[in-house]
């Protein structure tokens, strides 16, 4: 696919949001207008300062309003940690998780690469180079729960996770498809299927179905607990992992650390039928503490424009950001280099 | 506490668990009779194998008779992963979980120390020296969920986390007062309360509320994803880890590997009331690929059996098996010894 123009949507949130996602703005520009392409930004205000102005976090109108675009960049959102006048976990709710669940974005996909040995906390890493397909939009993520008595000694909470065949054979397929598009061309699902009976079963029979329709794809199993294990002792096993929602959140952030930190780690929601736009953001938050320094790596959020451009069919532009990407990043030697230094030096490099 | 003999429960199990399970019962035995006490072991039949023969799990007999010792010794369950001829997950559900439950082992407790720099997988470990209290009665492992229209396309799967006042409330319980009698005295929940709001919270105010019982304690908070970071970036910052059942099972699987690998992880499934006996078991499962080949490293085994007197009030002769664990695993060079070898060294060192 190929236009020209992209109608960007545009969520700088808050924190270091709007620092890096100026970077991965000024990279995208820069990347696209060399193939001819304009790059249309519709800003919106959103996030924890936003609520703490308005009381809003996701009105319907601009909910309808970002179904209109291309394409969403999303910095991060989220308030500081001991801030008491937002009630917890709202803004990611009522905002971040419910742009994934309204926009279907049912892959939520995250790719984990080692660039050169910089920064990996193991001291013999391997290659790493693999991506995770989590599920974006059922499990324990529903917000299926509730509590009885709560605040008495008698009180019961629950959390249900809900897992259906439709959600997990879209995913399970989609991540059968990019497997077999890379080298390796293996997938291992991972879930905890020996004490989550019914929805581990669901999923491993869904990924021995759809495993027939890619015979040149192998596949295996790790329990979630034994996946971690290997995450730090053999990551270059993985090539394909697929997963629900809760294990997709915990391993990718596990995933993050061991190549070199979530400074780095992209990630995109995608949905894959294009009845919405797909949302791409670092995996990283709004780290309050170094925000307004100019300090935070716009690596991540550069990253996951290059994801944003794959997904609109602008191959060519993603592996040109991609590649000055990792020129940058195995230029690295530790020597502390600001926000807007480090964006500058990726699309001097495009 | 101390008496003249244990009347404890030897649950061998599959694959290494008789191996590793043998040089526990001789350090355990050698450790108790240096105090003129006298280890009366009644072994039980139970796994992977008994199933096999005789379609038994844990018969309602047997688990009365288990309720009559002082403590279980627990080895490992399980059926080698291609065995088809057994249920997924079946014994390990209806046997060790039904344990856990039945006998009320509402501490899981997972102690993770790095000895020596030996085997971690991590460039610069720093002192490691943490317990995870894992609760081990509730969440995600109650057993409740079900499936609708199982195996067609419009299959859903639920599983529900229960959580209770009760139970949540004991178990954080004694993680600050274990914390209370370490030298950091700090407690660290771990949780994911901003998308598990109801079970969260419930968590969040506990320890909230249980803190006040310990002002000498200090506590904070990490999200289960970014306690993954820590856990291989910073793992020294812990103190003692409480979480969930499901959190539990994967954090200390990640500790267990960054403490040089789960042949040293010993764990103790605890009844603090003390209305049934406790069980302790190494952290590692049935290996039935090295089983039956005498390769197996019982220190996991033999540490759990140190778990044990403990529990017992054999605190002395605890400590002595620790100092003689710690003793040989600082000798290690990667020369490999055989399972028999390592018990011998180590009850020769007490
Ligand atoms: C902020 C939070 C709701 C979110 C999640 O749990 O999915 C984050 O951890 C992530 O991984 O994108
Ligand atoms: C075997 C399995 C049911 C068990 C668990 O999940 O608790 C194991 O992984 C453990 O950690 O003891």
């Amino acid at each position: 696919m190929s236009a020209s123009s992209i109608n960007l949507a545009v969520i700088p949130g808050d924190g270091i949001g709007p620092e890096v996602i100026a970077e991965a703005v000024k990279v995208l520009e820069k990347a696209v207008a060399a193939e001819g392409v304009e790059l249309k930004q519709t800003h919106y205000k959103l996030g924890a300062e936003h609520w703490l102005a308005t009381g809003e976090t996701l009105p319907d109108e601009v909910l309808a309003d970002l179904r209109t675009r291309d394409a969403i960049l999303f910095g991060a959102v989220g308030a500081a940690p001991g801030d008491t006048r937002i009630p917890s976990g709202i803004i990611e709710r009522e905002m971040l998780l419910k742009l994934r669940f309204s926009l279907d974005h049912y892959v939520n996909l995250r790719p984990s690469r080692l660039y050169g040995t910089v920064g990996s906390p193991l001291a013999n890493p391997g290659t790493i180079d693999f991506i995770v397909v989590r599920e974006g939009t059922e499990g324990p993520y529903v917000g299926n729960g509730g509590s009885l008595r709560t605040g008495t000694p008698h009180e019961v909470a629950t959390e249900v996770s809900l897992n259906t065949a439709h959600g997990v054979e879209r995913v399970v397929r989609d991540a059968f498809r990019r497997a077999s598009l890379r080298e390796r061309k293996h997938v291992t699902l991972v879930h905890k299927h020996n004490v989550l009976v019914f929805a581990g079963h669901l999923w491993k029979r869904t990924v021995e179905a759809v495993a027939q329709e890619f015979p040149e794809v192998s596949h295996d199993y790790l329990h979630v607990d034994a996946a971690t294990i290997f995450m730090v002792t053999d990551p270059s096993r993985f090539d394909v992992i697929v997963t629900d929602n809760l294990f997709g959140d915990i391993l990718t952030d596990l995933a993050a650390a061991i190549t070199g930190g979530i400074g780095l780690a992209a990630s995109g929601n995608i949905n894959m039928d294009r009845t919405a736009p797909s949302m791409f953001e670092p995996v990283h938050g709004s780290a309050p503490d170094i925000a307004g320094q100019g300090k935070a790596d716009p690596t991540a959020a550069i990253l996951s424009a290059a994801l944003l451009l794959d997904h609109l069919g602008y191959t060519e532009a993603a592996r040109r950001i991609e590649a000055a990407v990792v020129a940058d990043v195995e230029k690295r030697d530790g020597t502390a280099r600001g926000t807007s230094a480090v964006g500058d030096a990726i699309a001097a490099g495009l």
